[in-house]
C-alpha cells in the first residue's frame, strides 16, 4: 500500500519486508525514493495524508479501507473489492476468484466508483472511493463502450480475444511465469471464467441499457507490458468505417488519454508502452460485417498505475494529467 | 529449393550464396550437411531424384514445377502456386498478396492437390503436385473442419483470431522485426485482409456443402515459433461439450498428428514446439453459447517442412510418420 | 532420478508428484513417455535396471547411490556428490554450496570418475560411479584444457567470464527467474565465488601438473539455453594462431563433440542449441598477447543431460554417439 | 540530426523520410512531437537555433559541423568524428571502421573535446564541439578510470568483457539482428578489433601517463538496452576492497549520474535501464589478486543521448541534470 500526502509520498505501508528501504526492493529507485517499508500496526505508521493507494490482494482494502475514511483520507483500491456497487455481483466475483464471502464493507459500496475516468469522471470527482479497474476490463471497456452508445453493433455478439504480457500477473514467481517456461511460449487460460467478465459486463450493461454477456478470453504471451485486446461485435444495419470513426471520436472528443486512429494505421503495444494511453485501432470487415477494435494499453499504466493517478487528480480538482502526460519508452 | 533423392538430399538448389556449403549459412548443420548450394542452371545441377520441395516465394512453383514433373519428379510446393485447384480462386489470392497475374501453369491446376493429410490423405497418395498449407491455414482448418462436418457450429459465425511467432515472417530481415523493435511488443496486422483466408475458406467451404466466409485477424507476438489460433463459433442447438469432443475425436481418430484436448488441461505452443503436432483444445462458453477451439501448431513443422515431409511419406506409399514421430524441444 | 534399463526407462523415482504421468508435468512428451512417477521408497520401484540417473541436488546421491551400487547398477550423479576424488576438496566445494559436511560415504570417491569423456575417456570406461559435470565446468575446461596440456598460456593469468541462459538455474521458480524481471535484464553474480570454481581448478591443476587458481565470474543473460564462456590467458613466447589451431586440434582429433574453430568464422550459442556439442573459437590478440576462446555449448545438452548419455554410452561400451548424433534445432 | 533551440526543437533534419511527421515513424510520440522531417538542402531548413545534434553515421559530422559552427551553432556529434583530437589516432580509428581516409575537417579537432562529462565537464563547458563518446567506451571508461588515476592496479592487466543489448546496433535490420535469429542466441565479435577501443585506450592513456593497450571483447545478447562490462584488472601490491571503495568514491564525489557499489550488493541492467546513470559495482578477487569492476549502464541513455544531453546542459551553463534526473522504468 502506498500512501500520498501533498505532492509526495508519506509512507509506503506493507506487511513484508518492513524496515528496508524501497530502493533496496527496487534499485532503480535509488536516490529518488528510500523511504523504509512501515508495518501498517507501527504506531509509528503516519495516517497524515490525503490519499491512500491499495496496491493489494482481494480482501484487504474492503477490511482496512474503513479506518482511512473515516479520517477524511481518500482512497484507492487496485483489487476488486470495490469495483461493483452491488454486493450481489460482488458474491459473485468473490466465488470466481476463489474467495466466496460477503463483502466485509457492504455498506461502502454504494459510495464506491468504478474508477474508468472516462466512464464516471464525475462520480469520480465527487468520491472518496474509488475500485481501481482491472487491467484487461480497461482494455475492452474503452474498446467497446461507443459501440454500444451509439448502437453500432448487435450487444449480444460481442467477442473479447484479449493478450497480456506477463507482468499482468505481478511480481510473485510461478512455474508458469518462470523464464525458461514462459520465453517462446503462449497460451489461453481461464477460457470463459475469467473474472474481469462482471466488472466488463456490469459496465457495458449499463452503458447498453440492457443486460450484456460477452465472449471474453484471455492470452499469456512473452511480453513483459502491453495488453493488446482484439475486439469483435456484428455490426447494425447501415454502418460503415466513416460513421464509426465518428461515433468513436465523439465518444472520446477531448479525453486526453484515449487515441482513436482508423484502419489505416498500424497499432502496436509498443505505441503505449510505458505511457497511460489507450489506442483504438478501428476496423471493419465488409465481408463477414464485423466491427473489429484493437485496444492497447500498458497494462501497469493505463491498466493500473497510471489510472489510479488519474483518478486521485480528479478526485483531489487536480489536472488530471498531472504526472501522467508523458510518451512511452521506445525502444 | 530443396531436392531428395532415396532416403537422402541430392541437391539444395538456389539462385543465393551459390557455391557455399549449407552448414556456412546454417552453422548448426556443420558435419550433418555440408553440401554447397548449386545454381539451378547450372548445367551439372542434376535431375535424377525423387521428389523436389519447392520453399520458394509464390510465382516460382508455377513456372518452374513443370519441368520436375515431366520427368516424372513429385513436386511439394510451399507457396501459394498449387493451394487451389481453381484458376479463379488463384486470380483473387494473386491479387491479394499485390502479384495480380493469370497463373502461369493454370493446367497443372486440376491435378494438384491441397496437402493438409488430414483432410486429403488419399489425393495426396495419388497425386505427384501437391500445394502446402499456409501456416495459419493448417491452425484454422484443422481447429474448425470437425465442428462443420458434424455440424456443430452456425457456419455464419466463425471467428479466428491468430497469434503467431516471428519465424512465419520468413528469414528475410525487416524494421518489423528488428529485435529492439519486436522484443517487448504485439500488433494485429492485415486486419480482414491475410492471404490465407482464401485457402481457409476453400477448405472450409468444402466441408460444410455451402460458401463460407470467416473473420480472421493475424496477430504477431514476440515468440520465433509457435501459433495459436482462438477460435469461436455460435454453438448449433442442443450441443454441449461432450458432443463435441466426441465429434473431433471422431474426426481425428487414428491421426498420428492431432491431438483432441478436453478444457480440463492447458494448453500452450510449448507442448508442440519443434513437433509436427497440432493440439486442439476444446472449451464451451455457456454463458454466450459459442465453441471455442484453441488450436496450437509449430509454425515450421506442422505449419510448413513437417506437413511437407508428411506429404512426401504418403505420395511415396513410405510410413506417414517417418522421421516425423518426435517429441518437441523444450524448455 | 531417471533410471534407464536396456534401451528404454524402467522408472521415473522422484519425491514430487509421485503417481502423475511424466507427460502431465511435460506435455510435450504426450504419446512418447506416459509413464507415471513412482516413489524411491514404494516397494513396487523397481531395481532391476542397468543404470540409474540421479538428477538429484547435492547431497542425495552421496546418500542414496550407494545401495545401487551394491546392486551392480552404473550411477551418474548430476550434483557435485561425486565430482571429487578427494574428501578434503569436497569439504570446500561442500562449504562453497553452503551446506558445510563431510561426505555422506567418502569411500566411494576413489572409485568415482569425474565425467568429462573428453578428458576420462578410459577411466569413465572403467567405472560404475560417474559424476556428471557442472555446465560452467564443461564450456571452461573443455576451452583451457589445450592451452595447459601444450604450455600455450602463463597458467597464473586465465580469466573466465561466463555467460550462462536462464535454464542454467533450474526449473524452480524465484524472483530472479521471473520473466517480467529476466527479460531485458543481466547480471553478474557470486562473483570471485562460484562453486564449480572448485571442479574446474581441480581438473585444470591435473593437467598443468601445478596448482591452477582461475578467475570466474558467471553471468545470467535472458536466454533460456546456452553458454558462452570468454577465456582469457597470456601466451607464452612464440606462440601464435597457427600454432594454437594445430594444438587444439590435436588435442581433440577423433572428438565426436568437440569443433575447433578458427578467428575467421563467427561463433554463436545457437549453432550448438539443442545438441551435444562444443563449439570453441580461437582468437589471439596481438596488441596485447592474449588468447581469447569463446566456448559455447548448451548447458542442458552438453553442459548436463547429454554428457550423461555419453558417459552412460561410454560405461556400457556402446556407441559413444549413440542418441547424441544430432544437429541442434534452429531457429 | 535533431536541433534544438531555446528550450525546444526547432528542426529534425534528415535525408530519408523528408515530410514525414516523426509521430508516424515512432507513433509513441504521437501529440509530444509530430514536427515532420526536413532535408538539409531545403532553403527552409531553420538554422537560428542553438545546438545541433548529429545522431548521423561515421563521415556525415566531419562535413557538415563546419557551416553549424560558423554561425554559432554548437554541435554535438554521435559518431567517431570527434571523439579525436588527433588526427593520426583518427585515421587508425577511420581503418578500423572500414573506411579508410583523413579527417575531412581536421582543423576543427583540436578544439573539439571528447564527450564524457565525468572526465572533461570543464573542456566541455567552454567547447563548441563536443565527440559524444561510444556506448561501450563510456561503459569501460567510467569503470576503470579510478583504477588508473589511484594506481589499484597494473595498467597492462586490463581486461574488458563487454556484453550489449541489440539496440546498440542501431535501428537498422540485418540478418544477425531478425528476431529469430536473436532470441536465445549470444555471440561475441569483432574479437580484438572493435574500433571503441581507440577511444578508450586514448582516454586510459591520458589518465594513466602511459601509453595503455587493454583486451576488449564485445558480445551480443539479447537484451534491446542495456552495457554490462565486466573489467578485470591485477591488483597492485597492499590494495584491498575498501581501498577501492573509497578511491571510487573519492574519484566520483559528487557526481549525479554515477552509482559506486560494494560487493555487498547485486547489480544488474535493469538497475539503470531507461535512465542516465553508471552504475559501478566493485569487487575483488583475492585468490588471484584481481579487481574486478560491473559497469552497468543504458547504451542508449547514457551510453548515447543522455550523454548528449548532459553535454548539452554543460555547455550552456544549464543544470546538468536537467532532463535527466529520473529514475529508469521497471520492470
Amino acid at each position: 500500500m502506498v500512501v500520498a500526502g501533498p505532492l509526495s509520498c508519506s509512507a509506503l505501508i506493507d506487511k513484508q519486508d518492513v524496515g528496508k528501504p524501497i530502493s533496496d526492493l527496487y534499485p532503480h529507485l535509488k536516490g529518488f525514493c528510500d523511504m523504509p517499508i512501515i508495518d501498517p500496526e507501527d504506531p509509528k505508521c503516519p495516517d497524515d495524508f490525503h490519499a491512500a493507494f491499495f496496491a493489494t490482494p482481494d480482501g484487504v482494502g474492503q477490511r482496512q479501507a474503513r479506518k482511512y475514511l473515516e479520517k477524511g483520507i481518500k482512497v484507492i483500491d487496485y483489487s476488486g473489492d470495490f469495483r461493483f456497487n452491488d454486493k450481489e455481483i460482488y458474491r459473485g466475483y468473490a466465488s470466481r476468484i476463489g474467495k466466496p464471502q460477503e463483502h466485509a464493507s457492504a455498506d461502502l459500496l454504494p459510495a464506491s466508483v468504478y474508477g474508468l475516468a472516462e466512464l464516471h469522471r464525475d462520480r469520480i470527482a465527487r468520491s472518496s472511493l474509488v475500485g481501481n479497474p482491472g487491467c484487461f476490463a480497461v482494455s475492452c471497456i474503452l474498446g467497446i463502450a461507443p459501440a454500444l452508445e451509439y448502437q453500432l453493433i448487435n450487444p449480444e455478439t460481442i467477442v473479447c480475444d484479449a493478450k497480456t504480457g506477463v507482468s499482468g500477473a505481478g511480481k510473485n514467481p510461478s512455474p508458469t511465469f518462470h523464464y525458461p517456461a514462459r520465453y517462446d511460449a503462449m497460451n489461453a487460460y481461464k477460457v470463459s471464467g475469467h473474472q474481469h467478465v462482471f466488472e466488463i459486463e456490469t459496465e457495458l450493461s449499463r452503458i447498453a441499457g440492457q443486460g450484456i454477456a460477452i465472449t471474453f478470453t484471455p492470452h499469456v504471451v512473452p511480453l513483459c507490458r502491453g495488453i493488446l485486446t482484439t475486439i469483435y461485435g456484428q455490426l447494425e444495419e447501415g454502418q460503415d468505417i466513416e460513421r464509426i470513426k465518428d461515433a468513436y471520436r465523439s465518444f472520446y472528443g477531448g479525453e486526453p488519454f484515449v487515441r482513436v486512429i482508423g484502419p489505416e494505421r498500424p497499432v502496436n503495444t509498443t505505441d503505449v508502452r510505458g505511457s497511460n494511453f489507450c489506442n483504438l485501432s478501428l476496423n471493419v470487415d465488409d465481408r463477414t460485417g464485423k466491427l473489429i477494435v484493437i485496444s492497447v494499453i500498458d497494462n501497469l499504466v493505463k491498466g493500473q498505475a497510471g489510472s489510479a493517478v488519474q483518478n486521485m487528480n480528479i478526485m483531489f480538482g487536480l489536472d488530471e494529467k498531472a504526472g501522467l502526460l508523458k510518451p512511452g519508452r521506445y525502444p
